[in-house]
């Protein structure tokens, strides 16, 4: 089969490599029917993620059709659609059942790092049961896509942790995907305000065609001023981080209120300054949080009732065969406006 | 000034009364501009509310203008336009500091129960600082009267108690003004179905245009099973009692799935079969509530944010002089299609 | 092997049985070492429970060591120290990721019910990986026969969903070893007051041993004044029920102060009178709870940091062989004083 | 009367001062029973507290006899024995009414930092009403005046912000008075394992005695290896911080478990390094608080039922005549060995 596979920093190519086959009981192998890249391929690509090494195919996202199961795979068949988890849980261990799969000691996020992706015409599945979701009748795979991960991972790490509750001030730091995913996910708890703040002014029109209810362009590093008039000096009661930078971290520390929350979402490379010396008598709260992917059942229900529409997010189509030009279309985001592309077989 | 009172069951008249005056240093009096009529209003008219006596000033719902205030207000000012809340909360008393205003040791539902209400020109509002709201700039009475009581009820004690979130299943059985209330509140957590139960077809086509994504009239009593049918034989997630009868009451027995909640709003007048032979090993949970206007300054905030257009709710206008005619269309609801009756001064 | 089997209302016998063996890969069989007669076991015997046919092996209680797995099992391994769960749970299905472990679909209460028991030599568990926990070095395995099921279902359902906390005023109704077994559990969370009620006073000096701040007994009927005497009129945060008859239920909703809870932990044969026409505005909840074992880890690290010595709760002890005269005597409790009896291998 | 007051950075002395009288209606006078010293009067005696300016009679910590209350005080009389609570709350503000009562728009920390305070023979009391606590009878004064911010600050900070409970692993960094009062209040909720970390044997001993299951002296620096072999290279859940400096804000980052909470009570001076290159996908939160008293009501339950002895606390005891002797020991708390001092009139 034809898969993408990374071959060290700076390095990936469409190769030939043999099927994936059931190696545990648990394990399932699905045929991949669409897939997408993630901004955590990219880092690969760089040479960043350490965990991940040459050789690898990469992909953590998509939808298929479920192909062979093993022995003590009993929730999924042959023939099944199914949604392929970012997050690998074996729903056993401790971090499994207390619901944070993230932390899965014998999974985690393994797929398309440490184990084959799903940037192949195949992949191999491990825990099968506790890491497919059944599509449901009649629904819209492409939707279904974001469901692997950036949707989770935008409503767990950034609207769930930060407590969004109706009538509340939401400021969103960075209008990439995972921020419009944010964006998005926020409204089913109907905010007062959701500003985003970002310096893209191409982002910021789609923030405002998805709901934001203001937007903030930073280039004048003026985002602070801005977000403590329009809260009447008081601040914002969830600050989303969405970009990964001490910069942006810090611009959530000065705008959070007292009695609010900093949800970190970014994945960051470096550490950055907590000031603790203004921030220690504020009662607030920061949370970080690798997706969970708990809530995969929940935002499936979400999207079966079309309060949400999350083919939204996708804005560029290939083939698989072209998955090199998705590649450079998505990592050239600023110039080509990509948020997703899909990717199908 | 003129003021609608009870004159023991059956009775009630537009009298001439004395303009109330500050009592206590923590008193203001408001002069209203908008109040209107609740179902308690017609049960204190049967002469179901024993704690209600004759020559009782009715009302505990409306907005108005802060006509003077006790020594000890520093809230609010002459001037100031307000809501006027349905519960009165000392603020210092245990269940107050615990933000269960509803059994205020000092206050609780008084207003136009133990003293006088807003059914009148003016009323006097013990605790002020605690029992009024102020009314933002620009916005518009005629909704912020559904805020005095209709919608925290709704929202506290069916919506709130019974947890509704992001892709659940709810059922409400009544789809009366307190009904609709929670229906209009629990779309702030972007539930996946809610089904409306009545036995009104005009109710339920409200119903339908409030957001319910599905109605079952229950004149044929086969809502369980309809029930049933729409969620798979699981049940629902938060089963929501806007009624007040055992028969409604065992509805939601029937109805709530294993690990949902029963929240009841309805004002019962005796005992309901509780089925714990098949209920004790259910996971669900019961809850019961007086509202407590906690969240008023929360609703405050969607109704400014457009979350919610809760003048959906009034479908009469009446002016203070026709109070009469307002009480006769209210109070034949079934006729008139009644849900809030608006009175102006 | 010997197996106690039930033979049908009123009937049961220490039999021969064949050994079980692993029947699909995520069983494995468990040679008990320690196992225990509970309350339910005793209500098969009078036919309460249809799902219990003839022909069964009873027990749902005990500790053991592992003697084969299936192939899917990875966290246990012969020769592996075991406690057994009451509640099989398949860990995969939508109730068991949510923690209602209770309701898996795949499981849940089945061990000496619809499937063969732990009143035997060997038992069969499926789902091993989820339906057992090691039992760690050192630990004492007369204590870890009460996380079976005993500890488990006075914490979750009387003191979890009663929400016991440091300060609060505590009632637990009944005093046999459930009831025991929610006092004992009460005290980790530091309540100031906890009161038992039972008509025994065997049971209640028993109470006061395990740290009951005050018991009464009702045998007059005055548990409700005195309570309210104690409580300053208030009533008690936490409402336990730990009988399962319509009395003591109704005691509950006597006690129980506005914003307070009543925790039933009682198995129901009938419906009982729910008193709404009082408690419509009390703001009380009310659950009702099969117990999930899903607080199992975090007991043992209870029992591990001496927290709680479950080791109380038993009051005889027999041997395998002699099991019958273990029936006599727990089924003889108001004569014997029994609360738990010990079966050892 | 005599007061100890405040004159500049290093300045202080026992002076006369007129008496304080009621200045608005919701005032009350007390009449200094027994008051102490805290490390924050240190700070301000250090000339680090802006808001605290020369002339300010220090102290917000204390018990006392109601001399006098304003006209709108409802709850208290002249002659009640009261605590005073640290936190000024008028109860009508957003944050009171949320109960975040340190950031009171009206009040928060005002006694002895912006207003006179409580080391004096009379203290006016703002907000009496919901800032006072009645002393019930027969309580021991002398623990109460624990209630007044020490016991309180470890408990909401500490304990609660770290989500305490039965069986779970807390380390406190630092066994200082602070430290101290959340290791007593931890064990509310039966946690398995807690860890008390310093450079000072004497405290260490101290943290013994006060239940702590093991002392970690930190001057070789190897807390952190100490603690990961402790928890199996875990971590702790429960990681609380109670010195204030980068360097124990840095053991709490090496220290917190997957899933759990570093809860700050340190009062800092200067920033810390956030390593969000490693927590990022840690799954934690951070927390920091001003503490709200709004426990005082559950703390004073629990010291009346036994469940804690904040009188440990206390380990010398002077005239307030010799509060600057009082100072003196407080201030070289490494030598003597000081805790907290108790002035008495």
């Amino acid at each position: 089969m034809k898969a993408l596979v990374y071959n060290g920093p700076g390095k990936k190519a469409l190769e030939d490599r043999p099927q994936p086959d059931i190696a545990a009981p648990t394990d399932a192998v699905v045929k991949i029917a669409k897939t997408t890249i993630c901004g955590t391929d990219l880092h690969i690509l760089k040479g960043d993620v350490p965990t991940c090494t040459p050789g690898r195919v990469l992909g953590h996202e998509g939808v298929g059709v479920v192909d062979k199961v093993g022995d003590a795979v009993t929730a999924f068949h042959p023939g099944d659609r199914v949604i392929v988890s970012c997050i690998s849980s074996c729903g056993k261990c401790d971090y499994c059942r207390r619901g944070m799969y993230s932390h899965c000691v014998n999974g985690g996020w393994i797929l398309g790092n440490k184990i084959d992706g799903t940037q192949a015409e195949y992949v191999r599945i491990p825990f099968a049961d506790t890491s497919l979701y059944h599509i449901p009748e009649g629904a819209d795979d492409d939707a279904l896509v974001m469901l692997s991960d950036i949707l989770p991972t935008g409503f767990e790490c950034g609207v769930l942790n930060g407590k969004v509750e109706p009538g509340s001030t939401v400021a969103i730091v960075g209008a990439g995907p995972i921020g419009l995913a944010a964006l998005l996910t926020a409204q089913f708890y109907s905010p007062g305000q959701i500003v985003m703040i970002d310096m893209d002014d191409n982002r910021l029109q789609m923030a405002t065609r998805f709901g934001a209810t203001a937007v903030i362009n930073n280039k004048d590093g003026k985002a602070v001023d801005k977000i403590m008039k329009m809260t009447n000096g008081r601040g914002v009661d969830a600050a989303i981080e969405a970009v990964g930078v001490p910069a942006s971290f810090l611009t959530c520390e000065d705008i959070v209120a007292p009695g609010g929350i900093i949800a970190n979402i970014g994945v960051h490379g470096v550490k950055a300054d907590l000031h603790l010396e203004r921030l220690w008598d504020r009662n607030i709260a920061i949370t970080t949080r690798l997706v969970d992917t708990v809530t995969t059942p929940m935002l499936l229900k979400t999207v079966q009732s079309h309060r949400i529409d999350p083919k939204q997010l996708i804005t560029h189509r290939f083939k698989f065969a072209n998955i090199l030009e998705a590649y450079e279309t998505f990592g050239a985001a600023a110039k080509t406006n990509a948020l997703k592309v899909l990717i199908e077989a």
